[in-house]
Parts: structure tokens; C-alpha cells; sequence
């Protein structure tokens, strides 16, 4: 077994069924930008239960590609749990029996919470790059009204990693008096340049692919191709160089010999198109724009 | 000064004005793949004298995105010299007074050798796809052919880096006989599955524009926007990550404050904008797949 294989789950007991809610705002958001939203909202889960007290919630920040769907199944027929249904539940790492766990997409996403494939209500139509852009800061102040509209003023612990690890820290930093802990993971207190400069490639990637016409595209009809390159590049980013000779080596897919053909050779390749063409059925291109810049902005 | 500041020239004395000339065979060349080259030349320049011995000649091999052109200008109205300048000619390190240098563009190259870009004699359309796929020991193969050709059955040196250190290596151990010291440099006896992954993304961004329309383009018309991002890519793995920290940092492109937009914002995405468009304007795509492909077969 590998670094980069799924980890068993040890115990396998589950928040069993949830669903997702939105919550709606009609007071505006000021972003960092100078720019406002004036009507948004907030798509979030929760799991367990919160108490008398109202002081045992946990919010759980989701990386880039990830969303507010992090426990249970949405229905019996569900093939997969939630991204952290490993951590969350009754007896895990994040106790539902004592613990009321507050999953949430953010602002600029593209599952539910306001972002640039929402409707623009002035005009009718999504709001594509005329959407604002959004920082870390902003998609905290974003979730502060969420917390606060559920009664809450005090959380337990805020945890994430990646891009949810910035979204921790800068909840300790702006709202210490609503945090008594931070659990950043596998993040940083700044994006540095060669972070940036892989974001640059991913967004250029996107933008100089036809079918992305300056991010004005059906749902569906998007900028596939660049979406898919930049999710390949960004997945090496992913992995170290000591994992990926652990997990692929040079082993070629499905043969013992080169064919000498542009086709796929190496298991690398076959692993990279499918992480990139898995990618376009689930996530949108303009968002990917947003969020790549909202951890470029980042700098604690 | 960052280490990545062009180091000043300590000795300008110049080879002075040098001209290429290109070797045709007609005798086929075997490939790895198991197809043939009928017809074909490679491009190559000297500098210095061959001696009556003809055993003090230096075989100078280029990188990736390089060419023949090593030393000395063409014309005096010429803006740039060669690519290795610095580090050949009359005194310098490659001393042109006492060894006679030269510097010949691979097989599957787009600055004169044949390749993709070349006519393809049956069918008197550039070859773009239907070119044999070629490896590093073809390469090797085909150069063999142009030191014997020019009377040479010993070679000093064969010294090149990254693919041209895969070149030099790959001579030492296929004619040992002929080689009687190799310099490879900032190079590897393997393609690395992180190399290979990075190498099957620029393919995709070039593949997936729908300019490459499987390879056939007119000249000037491939496609650009894959090429520049694939380029862009490249040129982060070119730098280590405490180098752009040094030469970039989080530094804004002429300014002092974040405009929030998807305009450059910093330093790092102008340099990799540049590297990319200047790319564009000097290399073929088709060229970029193959020596790509030549990379990832590398394992000595």
C-alpha cells in the first residue's frame, strides 16, 4: 500500500442521511474588492446536534475543489459518503454525539453558494466575470453572518485544509473572540510565488480555450479542454516526487512494452486524464478562476 | 543580483560570424519505433579548426527548446549571439583555438533537422503527425552518422544539459568507442514519473487546442495558446521554488496595491506571460510533442 491509496476507514459508522440547506442574505456583503453582494447565500450541511449552550459547533472548511457535502449520503442509493465521512460521525475524530459540525461551500463557489455561475439579478443571467472578486477574508465574512444566523457566537474549533486551512486561520484572526480553536492543515499563512505561478498556468489555461468566451458559457458547454488541463497540472501539485515514484514509477498502463504513440504509455498519464477529465463533470471553469485568485490574494 | 540574472559575460571575445550548414543522408536511419527515416539532414554548426589528427572535436549538444546555434552571431546586425556564447570561443571555456566545436540540432527539432515540420517526400506535405516517433538513442543514431561523415571517429568531448545531457550520456554508452569524455549537466539517467506528468500536460494543453487540428497547421498558424501554456508550465519546473521566492516574491507588477481583477496582479504571472509569447514566436508545436515523448522513453 501506497501514500496515495484510500486510507480503510476504521470505522465505518456514519451520520447516515443529510441534507443541505441554504440560507439567504438581503443585507449586503462589502468585499475586499470595494465592490458589494447584494443578495446571496450560503449553502451548508450540518451534522449532530448543537446545545443548550449553543457553544459545541465545529466548522469544517472545505479545500478548492471540495464543497459543504462532507458526511452521510443524501440518499440510500448514494455510491459515496461525504469528502470527510472518515473524521465525521457518531464515535470519529469529529464526535456527532458531541460535537454540531457546520459544513459550507463558499462564497465564489460553484455548489450552491452565490459564485459566477449564480444569477446575476440585474440581469437576468449568470453573472460569469461580472461576478466580484472574492478573498479568503471575504468568504470568511461570508460564513460569519452564517454562523451568526444560526444563534451561534462561539465555535468550538474552525478546521480545514488547503484552501480550508486559510479560510481557519483567518476565522482566528478576524473573529478571535468566536474561535477557541484553529486546526489549519496542509496549508500556509501565504501563497507563494511558485503557487501563483502554477494558479497563472490553470487560469491561462482556461481563458485562452475558446469555449470560454470571457467566461459568458451555457452550464455544461464550458471551457472543458482548459478546465482539464489545469486540473492535470495542478494535481502534480498535489502529489510529492517521492509519492508519485512510490505510486506510478515508470510502470506503463496496461502493456510491457512502448507502443511509440502519442496515446497514453506511462500509468502517469492515464492517472493525470482522469483526475482532469473527472474534474469537468463536476466543477465550473469560472469558479475555478475566483477561487485560484482568492488563494493568490492570500497573505495573513 | 538573484541567481537567475543572466551572469555578465567575464571574456566577450567572439567566435565572430559563423554560418550553419545542413548534412543530407540518404541512406534511411532505423528507428527505435521500428520505422525508418528515408531521407533526411541534420543542421549543425562548427567553430574552430578540426586538427590533422581529427581527434580534437567537441560535440556540443542543445536543450528541450534550443538549437544549433551555440556560438557567434550570423551577421553583425545580428542582436543576439549563440545560445552558449559565453562559453565558447577563442580563450573561453569550449576553447575554439584549441578544439573544434560542434553543435548540431536534433532529429525531430523544428530549427532545421528534420522533423514534423519537415516535407514529407511522399507526400509533399509537412510530415506534422505522420513523423516516426523518435527517441534520445535516435537522435544519438543520427548524429553518429554526421560525426562520421565529417571524417571523425573520436570525439573529445560530447557535453550538453537537461536533454542534451541525456544525449551526451546516451553517446558515451552506445559508442564508447568514439567518445572519450562526456559532460552531462543538470540532467538524469531517467525521465521521472513527475517529469513525465508535467511533460503529458503541456501535450494536452497543445493537443487540446483546436488550432493543432491533429497536427496539421500551416506555418505560423499551430496552436498558440496550448504551446504558451504549456510553455508557461515548464518554466515553473525550470525554477526551484527558492529561486522565484529570491527573484519574484509576492511582488506586485508595477504597483502598490492589489486591483482585484484578472489582469497581472504579480510579478511572476508577467514573467511567465512572457516566457510563454516569446515561445510561441520561435518554436513549433508538433516539435514540442515529440521531444517531449523522446524525454519520457528516456531510462538508460
Amino acid at each position: 500500500m501506497t501514500d496515495l491509496e484510500p486510507i480503510p476507514n476504521p470505522n465505518p459508522a456514519s451520520i447516515g442521511l443529510v441534507a443541505y440547506r441554504d440560507q439567504h442574505f438581503s443585507e449586503p456583503l462589502l468585499l475586499d474588492c470595494g465592490r458589494a453582494l447584494e443578495d446571496w447565500s450560503i449553502r451548508y450541511e450540518t451534522y449532530g446536534s448543537l446545545n443548550e449552550n449553543r457553544d459545541n459547533a465545529i466548522l469544517i472548511e472545505h479545500a478548492l475543489s471540495g464543497d459543504h457535502h462532507a458526511a452521510g449520503k443524501y440518499s440510500d442509493a448514494d455510491p459515496k459518503p461525504g469528502w470527510w465521512d472518515i473524521l465525521i460521525g457518531p464515535g470519529k475524530a469529529f464526535d456527532t454525539n458531541r460535537f454540531f459540525i457546520i459544513s459550507s461551500n463558499v462564497i465564489g463557489g460553484c455548489r450552491g453558494s452565490t459564485g459566477p455561475g449564480s444569477i446575476n439579478a440585474k440581469t437576468g443571467r449568470p453573472y460569469g466575470m461580472d461576478f466580484p472578486i472574492v478573498t479568503v477574508r471575504d468568504m470568511v465574512r461570508a460564513q460569519e453572518r452564517l454562523i451568526r444566523s444560526l444563534g451561534i457566537t462561539s465555535l468550538a474549533a474552525v478546521c480545514g485544509g488547503s484552501m480550508g486551512g486559510m479560510l481557519s486561520m483567518e476565522w482566528a484572526i478576524r473573529y478571535p473572540g468566536m474561535v477557541r480553536r484553529v486546526m489549519p492543515i496542509a496549508t500556509t499563512t501565504l501563497q507563494s510565488p511558485q503557487a501563483i505561478a502554477f494558479d497563472e498556468v490553470g487560469r491561462n489555461a482556461i481563458m485562452r480555450d475558446p469555449l470560454w468566451n470571457q467566461g459568458d458559457y451555457e452550464p455544461g458547454a464550458g471551457p472543458a479542454h482548459g478546465l482539464a488541463v489545469a486540473r492535470m497540472m495542478a494535481h502534480i501539485t498535489y502529489l510529492s516526487e517521492t509519492g508519485m515514484v512510490q505510486k506510478f514509477g515508470r510502470r506503463l498502463r496496461g502493456k510491457d512494452r512502448l507502443d511509440f504513440t502519442f496515446d497514453i504509455e506511462f500509468e502517469v498519464e492515464s492517472y493525470l486524464r482522469h483526475q482532469g477529465q473527472s474534474f469537468i463533470d463536476r466543477f465550473d471553469a469560472n469558479t475555478y478562476l475566483y477561487l485560484t485568485k482568492a488563494l493568490d490574494f492570500f497573505n495573513l
